[in-house]
């Protein structure tokens, strides 16, 4: 299985540009898949590393320089991502002061398919003791230290593309995030598989939470969220306003306030492992994620059905916790305490719909697992989930 | 009209360095006009844009990475600028920290002869609800995400440099600022006008201010600002002390604090167009920068004649508002509404005089403005221009 | 004597790479010294500049992107430096966000066996009126805008390595820090000499601190610090808990909170000259730290035994002050008051014994200076030195 490291800080290596793809290896060439990297230049891009992971439907842009998020994505001609304000993205953690705004200046660089929020803090901004924390913490803002691919030379040819980010500092948390990408040439899906390593010499605590955010043609009028759902909360008094209809989705609405809702999820068996799904009105196309609730119990569903040209979109958003503030999360206990040298494994897939039987066949998953308990759906912010009005 | 893009974003293009000539169209080469366009290396400079407009008599230096600033000018062996303390800029924003210094980090890349100041806010610092905003606001340290260059192919052969910055994030403000400087072959003239386009959905508040700064050979004990006023308010006790010679500048002198007077000037007809002046102590050199009261209605001078190792500098800055707190500014109504999609425009001239005469005709111009009214002259800090004592 | 400019903005000047060796010179191969010049790249050391100054038995590694300070070294194979939790440095200064985590951002870029602290403030985040200031201060995060090298063409042939770095904003400090390292083929010994001056109008204050960091083989269980001391005050009631041993070391112990010793130090004649040592517990290996009490009166000594996967280290840290809040440090007035103009020079040589006499040479020569004094060593923190309790 040929490996090819394109970065790694500790040997001081680091590629400029690079492409790969069946021929090149001698392997069939009729997926048509290909992995490139190279660098942007210019604006608030610049310098910012990106590795295109293409397996011949579905292509996958990935950020080493954004913590190995995703920036955006595309399935058959259909775009897999939003229209955030940040049109001249994907910008480099340099140009995002974090401290910035009064901490919200992570909202700077905001315009992926997949960013990661953690690992130290994942919720809203909040001073504790000395110390300040900005929104959604510092991961997606951390560069790799280390990339790689791979490509399985036995069928099905397998494309894995590999990083990884360190939070830590002197007197702070000594977090490792392995991630690692996975994708079948032809095939409409993409597994990831993430490691959070503590490194450090004391138990840790670890928060991680995936903002999937999508808009059209997956989000528009009539889109539905569909999961199969033991209870939803809203996170406050505005998200309450509309839990009657916390699963559809409005068209653009110019000034729309976002609306927040906390979810616990039902899955199967033990592992929990449970889909999640987008899908638009006439249902012919959709969005599911699977994700494990005894890795990540806690699921968010953010919807900011705002005007075009603020940012229409939605997120999925499991995770280990809540985006709470931080102090209301230790409170309940929901941060992942991990020994030294513990690590906490992450693994979600990504499956891109474009038949309505295919559709309906999750849909009818979902019934199923539905099936065995009645969804409860409060209408006001309530402990443990949100903190109380 | 040979357009050339040098920065295009939204198709990733971008040009490490370009030069361009008369010759290289086959146009008249008497005038020894050039564009060029290179990146500068090395420490806090690494990676700054910069084009060089040189009509062949003055000489611009666009930063396209400072928000398609102008660093620094000469006109005929003149220097257009001021001796900052901050000596080796141009300073890239990634070395800026907004929220440094408790909000003051601005001034650590503040060295130009033009910074724009906002566009969400372009006062002192100051905190509203969750949210910080830094001395001066934000535009100046944002990169351009379109840069191109015009040239006209007819006489007078016009010059243009265009860029565009966004000012723009999820929940904020989304404004595009379209910046385009003009200069004729051998003329003594630049033109800006800029666009500032508010691309969200909803009203938006747009503050701008032209900080334009200037030192020796136009800044010396003696020198003169000269403009027809309607009305001067000193913003400070500290300015009130010296209103009685707000037009007069000092030697510079070690410690000076500064001064700031905010202005109401009388312009011609209903466009409002007016001259304003800084002149030399001898009258043989002036800056003269004309812009239009209906455009940009709010002018301020600030007088920061302090030693020359900490800056000598004087600031003509006209601005649709006063660099008074935001919460001040906005009781006053003084920020630009825009309607969703709506352009505020505002143009500038900038014009450089090494003839006496040159320099008496525009006194006599101000002096036929100002023949109408009487300039009213507060002796202390007063609402509604300035924050009471 | 050849010199060799790598970097000088003022002329535009910045060398991508450099390599210099006796052989290019026409001079002795013997000791096979070399000095080279390169850029890093990728993550968060994309773009800064490392010089390697290597004597043939010493190495060094300088950091003009930081400050000039000194990122590691090898001496005979043996590592000069320490495990950091920040395994990916050296961190660039765009990507360290000094006022992030409530101002430690610092420690996000702290991995250095010599971190400059100042020159403004050194010590613990402060607020002092609208300002703030983070925590060690800026000269470590701002680049050098001043680079070259020079090789003497006469025996002992030494190498220097010099640098400038300007902390400079209009209304603030202007301080210009020269420094200069030396050291000769084939010696264990490096020189330091810094000089700050004062480029301000008016009379400034300095804070310059070396925060020398040293982990094994140096510091082990039953290393010990020798140094002929006058007086020692813990700085915090945990300091005082092991002051009873404050000049020994403990094996690696997780969650160790560091202990911070204030200390005065007995020097040599007028000058104060004395060496500073950290030695081995068998006293086969230590690093000397030679510098004038009149240069840097204030010795302190910060003891960090914590695990090795989160920062085993012990900071040698003579200086201008002590690292207190710089409200306290005002108060008792240990900064150094520089007229316009005036400089300040601070020397230090750090030397490498690996030869038992050696070091048994150096703990006679203190041995002697302490034989004129008797310790004072306080069991809790006090003024003038520490903060009361």
């Amino acid at each position: 299985m040929p490996q090819i490291t394109l970065t790694d800080l500790a040997h001081d290596l680091w590629t400029e540009s690079f492409a790969i793809s069946a021929a090149d290896l001698g392997l069939p060439t009729d997926q048509g898949w290909s992995i490139s990297k190279r660098t942007l230049r210019g604006g608030r891009r610049e310098g910012v590393d990106l590795i295109r992971l293409h397996n011949g439907q579905l292509s996958i842009d990935i950020l080493p320089t954004r913590g190995m998020g995703i920036w955006r994505g595309q399935f058959r001609g259909d775009r897999l991502g939003w229209s955030s304000p940040v049109v001249d993205g994907p910008v480099h953690p340099s140009q995002v002061n974090l401290a910035g705004l009064g901490g919200f200046g992570w909202l700077d660089g905001f315009d992926e398919l997949l960013a990661r929020c953690g690992l130290e803090h994942n919720g809203p901004p909040i001073q504790e003791g000395p110390f300040a924390h900005g929104l959604h913490g510092r991961i997606q803002n951390i560069p790799a230290h280390s990339v790689s691919i791979q490509i399985c030379d036995t069928p099905p040819y397998e494309l894995i593309v590999e990083g990884q980010v360190d939070e830590a500092r002197l007197f702070g948390l000594r977090m490792r995030m392995k991630t690692r990408y996975r994708t079948v040439p032809g095939s409409n899906r993409l597994s990831i598989r993430d490691e959070f390593v503590n490194l450090g010499d004391r138990p840790a605590r670890l928060a991680a939470l995936y903002h999937w955010n999508l808009g059209p043609p997956y989000l528009e009028q009539g889109s539905r969220f569909v999961a199969a759902i033991r209870s939803v909360v809203p996170q406050t008094p505005r998200a309450a306003e509309g839990v009657g209809r916390f699963d559809t989705f409005g068209a653009p609405e110019p000034g729309f306030a976002e609306q927040v809702y906390l979810m616990e999820l039902i899955g199967h068996g033990t592992e929990g492992s449970t889909p999640t799904m987008l899908r638009s009105a006439s249902g012919d196309k959709a969005v599911v994620l699977r994700f494990a609730t005894s890795q990540l119990p806690c699921f968010t569903l953010w919807k900011n059905t705002m005007g075009p040209g603020e940012g229409y979109v939605t997120g999925l958003e499991p995770a280990t916790n809540y985006p709470n503030p931080r102090t209301f999360e230790r409170r309940h206990g929901r941060f992942v305490e991990l020994a030294p040298g513990e690590t906490h494994v992450a693994e979600l897939t990504l499956e891109i719909l474009d038949h309505p039987q295919a559709i309906a066949s999750v849909e009818a998953e979902v019934e199923a697992l539905q099936a065995r308990v009645s969804p409860t759906v409060l209408d006001s912010p309530q402990e443990p989930h949100a903190p109380g009005p």
